[in-house]
């Protein structure tokens, strides 16, 4: 059974997130659907991050296994014509490493998150970023974010439904950058907790329009402590941009 | 009664065009009455470009008279709260001079084109620009465009239903560019005629695949024939991004 990693671009708008779940859309389920068209049984496909309802990816990494032998591009071009008219693109279909596993190998998840910095309503970007209106100091965003690099207990930035073992984080990198109208974050870590991204984010806004200062990131992070996060940023700014991997030696 | 100068985002894939029509939705329409509703009687919206269905703005102008004297930022925001859901935001309203008309004022239009050259279907930019699945040389097409250039009786890239009295027009200036996997024209012009920037990326994208030399945008501009043209490149790509006015005396 040879097995396919596949890189997936989707709009999350639609979808109630990457994970298959009762009565509810997810990418997970549009690309088992387009895979058992092609493979005629049910194949299960695995994603490298479990995105949220509204969550959007250029970059996530999948795999999945065809009793036949297919070309690469074949993989591609096949997923993407029983994908239709699902927002969700199969980018690049590579053949893997005999037991690659794209959630378990994962070394790396990067996101990327978008405030559109001004008052008037999104008409190109409504659900493709969060509208901030009130104006943000990213220089002062970049440097409170700095706070939260390296290895801490995140119980702060996590989703009370969070089903890690443990708060315990080593996150890599985290930059938050203004982009001419746009104030942008991205942020390498192994992994990250359940909203991790969202409520860093929600809370670095709170210091960027000045009602927090840049220690209050440090207070709150060592208070391990949800009810101190700030208001958690939405679902539609945020993106999951790659996955990486260690380069691994072929076996058998 | 006060006239306002508008800039105006839209998302123009679920419009059938700028301009008001029976029985289909446009931005204009949508505009007056979001107009309407604020001053109580109806309102008319000019336009600068009068874009076909299916093309965006990032910065269309447009100037509406009310009644009433508001100031720019309650203008902005009324509409605004008046044009949800549409996906229509005015970015920016302003006081304008006396007489001032966002059409026969204008003294310059600029479009951009965006392609994505890939071959897997575009899921977060779907409606949003042009994919084209065989490679393309950007620097071969922007040679090209440079013939396009100066004045020229541009018959070859005027839709049949063009109603401008005269073909012959002036390009200012057009690139292409090369933006990672993008491939991105940006051209600017006094006025174009109805279809022109699709007709000429549609027919550069025949150079930049291969299929026909740099001369032969010369040679079919020069044939002044609409049986000439290359393929019209399709409406989702095309962005109305600003329009330009002479700094005028303010009169009165």
């Amino acid at each position: 059974m040879p097995r396919y990693k596949l890189t997936i671009e989707y709009d999350g708008t639609a979808f109630a997130g990457w994970q298959r779940q009762e009565n509810a859309p997810s990418v997970q389920a549009a690309m088992e659907a387009a895979a058992l068209a092609i493979d005629g049984e049910p194949v299960l496909v695995i994603g490298a991050g479990r995105t949220d309802s509204g969550v959007h990816a250029t970059g996530q990494v999948a795999h999945l296994d065809f009793r036949k032998d297919f070309a690469a591009h074949v993989v591609r071009d096949a997923l993407n014509a029983h994908l239709r008219p699902n927002a969700v693109s199969v980018i690049e279909a590579e053949i893997a490493a005999d037991g690659f596993h794209a959630r378990f190998d994962a070394t790396s998840r990067s996101y990327l998150y978008r405030i559109v910095n001004r008052k008037p309503d999104l008409a190109l970007e409504r659900d493709r970023a969060w509208r901030v209106p009130v104006p943000l100091d990213a220089a002062v965003m970049h440097e409170a974010a700095q706070r939260l690099v390296g290895r801490h207990d995140f119980s702060t930035f996590r989703d009370s439904k969070c089903q890690a073992d443990t708060p315990v984080k080593t996150l890599d990198s985290i930059s938050v950058v203004r982009e001419g109208g746009a104030v942008v974050l991205r942020t390498t870590a192994r992994s990250f907790l359940h909203r991790q991204v969202r409520s860093m984010m929600g809370s670095l806004v709170e210091v960027g329009r000045g009602r927090e200062s840049v220690g209050w990131i440090e207070e709150i992070l060592k208070a391990a402590d949800r009810t101190r996060c700030g208001p958690v940023a939405p679902a539609e700014g945020l993106y999951l941009v790659s996955v990486g991997y260690e380069p691994r030696e072929r076996r058998g």
